[in-house]
């Protein structure tokens, strides 16, 4: 088989590439080494900046977004048992954000890639990238017994951390950054109808919790936990617990409780893989880097990656040039950091750190009390929480 | 003897109480452990705010500061070899920094009181204060072989982190914070003109540079060192030379070098003690909190504590009540941990840590990447430099 662009992974990353490859005439095929059903059964968080429904709207995926999801033109810092709003409409001159599930975006890509009758393969085993330091590189995957190869002209990487595509780059060709933190998140989904009809991030002594939904009558949220805890050591019951305790009296009393249908503890992480580009080899999205929760930027970082990797590829269509391919590692990375650097510091101002002692939690009370109170702090906070431009 | 106010320490923060008191009619005595001499020949920053510049006006002792000082509209953050200046005036609303020594500030005050025939007590050995709990306290201390004894009302502790007022008080009583930061700042005076008429800060591989200045013809410049350095490790060959590696090209050759006459090598601390008041003593200044330099907060600090607790005692006087004495702390503290906070985030942007690796680099770097590029960011910078309202 032979196509343009051959894209690793069928994540968000992967399908809104090729829906944007797609609709400017340059053939893709998409591999996966999971199930569609797999991979639509995976629970991810949904805030979704301007910049990244602007490239959905692009991609012709964004109909059920704009019905369903829910705008946002605000969240609560809630710390001292009191909620503090910040107000990104009126911060950033009208921006807002929309809150849709990462889940459901994906949905959406997968529908309109299908209607588009775009190739896409699921289940492929042993997915391996080849030549790629050369300017013919292929693709192979094994599937009803065979092994089957796809020669290219690029191979876009998207197939998150674990993928298969940064592993295929030498080690010594990549230079890695990272911090774990010291927590993870426990986080539930349920049935209820969300505790207030904006995000709340709580800094409290017991640690942080976040509120959070994927629709008026579902609920996500969060508390942070222990690394050494398991899923099973968390009742429901010690959950809403848990939960009520860290937040402002009035948010504990309106909480609606309900059974959980999904469970999960992830731990976090920040990460980042430099550079971007070996060769035909591009990577995205979480291939490259991972950021912590906090700020929820994993999402929409991938598509500004694969906004500036679309523009790269159509201007080579277009007339040939590599100019803009050849500065995708740069550009996409200059805006990787600013994401990264803002994700740590909302992780750093929110969670309770085992080892920063009194100090450091003065500190952040500090920090919390002068960012709410000033107009130039809670502008720079604001500006970042709905998305800095591309 | 008997006084209304017995004022420990003649800094700058015990000074400028006194004439503040003194020109409201308010009796005060001033002691201090060391000469008059000994306290003018200590170098410090001078780098005032527009509020302790007010402050001054009102001791009256601001003639020569208006005369010499050096009004700053900007400084520069020097990074990746080029200067990206902070328009503080521009992005305050046409707020000023005033560069003049904290010794003449000193030097001012005592001229002034000395001139209003205020009472000092300099060489004042054994100092200790008394009966700060209750109603009738009292200070001793010894002088010409006798012991001598100063009734008052209150108690002001400005003599500093190594002072006796908060050693006084039974540690039970005391939170205290403290980071200490695993560097030094290697500094020089020298009788040469300033290589830019604007401070530089600049955050290099090799370690933070500061280039500061007392004057149009003596510079104050300081470079980060290792705390196991001793003063006599740097020659002043080897400190202009580490100091123009650590500049931008421009500043490096424009740089203009000679003897130092004064060397030293400062440890950076942040410390803040709770509350700031015990019965009837009350401590201001460095006896109450430290801040690294980076920020140039200390002096500041010190003037906005003195207003907080001349604001309590001038209502005593004026009508007997206690309310703004019994929120001095309060007051006080939210001010002092916004100032330790700005100065923590300023040492923690601008110098080399051995021990947060090549993540905490890239963090560092995204950071100043950020904030020279976005209004709202470069405003919170500059409203916390040309200081919080008090």
């Amino acid at each position: 088989m032979r196509t343009q662009v051959a894209i690793i992974g069928s994540g968000p990353a992967g399908l809104l590439l090729g829906q944007l490859l797609t609709g400017t005439g340059i053939d893709n095929v998409i591999l996966d080494r999971v199930s569609k059903d797999y991979i639509l059964g995976r629970v991810r968080a949904g805030v979704l900046e301007e910049g990244t429904v602007r490239l959905l709207d692009e991609a012709g995926a964004s109909e059920r977004l704009h019905a369903e999801g829910l705008l946002h033109s605000g969240f609560s810092l809630a710390f001292d048992e009191r909620n503090h709003r910040i107000d990104l409409a009126g911060l950033t001159g009208g921006k807002h954000v929309t809150v849709y599930g990462q889940t459901e975006v994906t949905r959406d890509l997968m529908h309109k890639r299908e209607s588009d009758g775009a190739r896409t393969i699921y289940a492929a085993d042993n997915v391996a990238i080849h030549d790629f330091g050369l300017n013919r590189p292929f693709v192979t995957y094994e599937s009803g017994g065979r092994t089957h190869r796809i020669d290219c002209d690029f191979i876009a990487g998207c197939d998150g951390f674990h993928g298969v595509s940064r592993r295929s780059v030498p080690e010594s060709a990549i230079g890695t950054f990272e911090r774990v933190y010291p927590f993870g998140w426990r986080g539930v989904l349920a049935e209820v109808p969300p505790v207030s009809h904006e995000l709340i991030y709580a800094n409290h002594p017991r640690g942080f919790a976040l509120c959070s939904m994927r629709s008026a009558t579902r609920s996500r949220y969060y508390v942070q936990c222990s690394l050494d805890d398991r899923v099973e050591d968390w009742s429901d019951d010690r959950f809403w617990d848990e939960l009520r305790r860290r937040l402002p009296k009035e948010d504990a009393e309106a909480l609606t409780t309900g059974p959980s249908f999904e469970k999960s503890i992830a731990p976090l992480r920040s990460f980042v893989a430099e550079p971007m580009r070996f060769g035909r080899l591009f990577l995205a999205g979480d291939a490259a880097h991972i950021v912590p929760p906090t700020g929820a930027k994993g999402l929409n970082l991938a598509a500004s990656d694969v906004h500036y990797l679309f523009e790269g590829l159509r201007d080579h269509y277009a007339d040939g040039t590599m100019a803009a391919l050849d500065a995708y590692s740069q550009r996409a990375l200059q805006r990787v950091w600013k994401a990264v650097r803002f994700s740590w510091s909302m992780t750093m101002l929110l969670h309770r750190f085992p080892d920063t002692g009194a100090f450091g939690q003065k500190i952040q009370h500090a920090e919390l009390d002068y960012l709410v109170h000033s107009r130039a702090a809670s502008t720079a906070l604001a500006e970042n929480y709905v998305g800095l431009p591309f």
